[in-house]
C-alpha cells in the first residue's frame, strides 16, 4: 500500500470559531512541522504560518516551543488503555498484538503525525527523547508487568523498545522498503514472535 | 558497564604536520558534531572551531557541510568485509554473530561517532537517509544473498534493518537502559536469534 508524504501543510478553513478552532489549527500546524523536521528543525514562525495565524498569538496560548511540542504530542488515546486492550488478547499473543497496536497508532491520521514527530525528535532533542524513554518505561513496562516476567523485566522492556523503535524508524521515518509499504498483518507475524520473545522466551541463547 | 558521554570535544594537540594532520583534525571534529548534534544541528563553524582552524580552510578543503559529513563518515572497515567474515562463521549463527559485529563498530572509538552521527542524521536529513538506506541495501541484503533466502530477500533485510537500527538508537542514541550498558556477549544472545528468525526463519507466525 503507497501512502500519503509524512507531512502535509495544514489548510486553512475560513474563519474559525474562536480560541479552541484556533488552538487547534495551531496544533495539528505543529504535529506536522515537528514531523517532517523533527523538535529542533520546526520553527514557531513556520508552524504559524500553516496554521494561518500570527506568530505572536502561538506563543501567546502555549508559550515556548518545548510547551507547544509536549501539547501537541499528547495522545489522544491512553497508551495504558491500548496495552490493557492488548494484554487481555492474552500472553502468548502479546507480542504480535503489541506490534498491530504499534502499527495502528502509527497509520491512523489521528495519531500518525505525533508518533512520527516524537520519534523524529528524540534523536536529536533531549526534552523529546525523555518523552519517548517515559513512553517506553510506563507503557512496555506496565505490559510485561503483567505478564509477570520477574528480575529482568527493565532488560526485556528495552528490547522490545528497541524493536518498537526499529520499526518505527525503518517505517514511517526512513521508509525503508518494502517495510515501509507492508501491511500491518504481515509485519505483525513476522515481528510479532521477535517480541515475543523478548517479553517472554529465553534470552541467554539456543534456538530462535 | 558504564560509558563516556556520546561525543567529546577534539582537543588540540599543538602544531600539526601540514595538510593531513589538518585535514584529519576537521575529520575527527566534524565526526563528533555530526554525532552529538546530527546533520541538521552541526555547523562549519562549530567543526572548525572544534578543530582549532579557520571556518575558511574547512570549506576549502571540503566544499559544502554535504561533502564533509560523506568524507567524516566514510567507514575505515568495509563493511562488505566485515560481513564476509560474520558469514564464514555459518549460516546458523550469522544473527548472533551480525549482532555481536554491529555492536563492536559502535564500540569502537574508531567507528563509534561515524556510526551515531548516521543513525543521529538520517532521521532528519534525506542525504544521510540515503546512506543508511544503501548501507543497508549493500550490507544486509549481501548477507542474506550469501545463505540463500530467495525472494523475500528485501522483505528480510528491511526486518534485519529495523531490528538493528532500532538497537543502535535505543543503545547509542537514545541511551536507554539497561541496554545502554549491557555487555555485547548479553546483546548478542537474547537480540541475535531474532536477526536470525528474520535472516532464515519462518516469517508467517507459529512460534517464536
Amino acid at each position: 500500500m503507497s501512502r500519503a508524504r509524512a507531512s502535509r501543510p495544514v489548510r486553512r478553513t475560513g474563519r474559525r470559531s474562536g480560541d479552541s478552532g484556533t488552538r487547534e489549527a495551531i496544533l495539528a500546524a505543529a504535529r506536522a512541522r515537528f514531523a517532517q523536521h523533527g523538535y529542533d528543525g520546526a520553527t514557531i514562525r513556520g508552524i504559524a504560518a500553516d496554521a494561518g495565524v500570527d506568530p505572536s498569538l502561538v506563543h501567546h496560548f502555549y508559550g515556548t516551543k518545548e510547551r507547544l511540542f509536549a501539547e501537541a504530542l499528547r495522545f489522544p488515546a491512553v497508551p495504558s488503555e491500548v496495552l490493557d486492550r492488548v494484554v487481555r488478547a492474552g500472553p502468548d499473543r502479546l507480542g504480535e498484538d503489541l506490534v498491530r497496536s504499534v502499527l495502528q497508532v502509527w497509520e491512523s491520521p489521528e495519531t500518525r503525525d505525533r508518533a512520527i514527530a516524537l520519534l523524529r525528535s528524540a534523536v536529536t532533542n533531549e526534552q523529546a527523547a525523555a518523552m519517548l524513554r517515559s513512553f517506553v518505561e510506563g507503557g512496555i513496562l506496565g505490559a510485561i508487568a503483567r505478564v509477570g516476567s520477574g528480575d529482568d523485566a527493565g532488560f526485556r522492556a528495552s528490547l522490545v523498545a528497541s524493536q518498537i523503535v526499529g520499526l518505527g524508524i525503518a517505517r514511517v521515518v526512513l521508509r525503508i522498503e518494502p517495510i515501509a509499504s507492508a501491511d500491518i498483518d504481515e509485519l505483525a507475524a513476522a515481528i510479532g514472535p521477535s517480541v515475543q520473545r523478548y517479553l517472554t522466551g529465553d534470552l541467554r541463547g539456543g534456538a530462535p
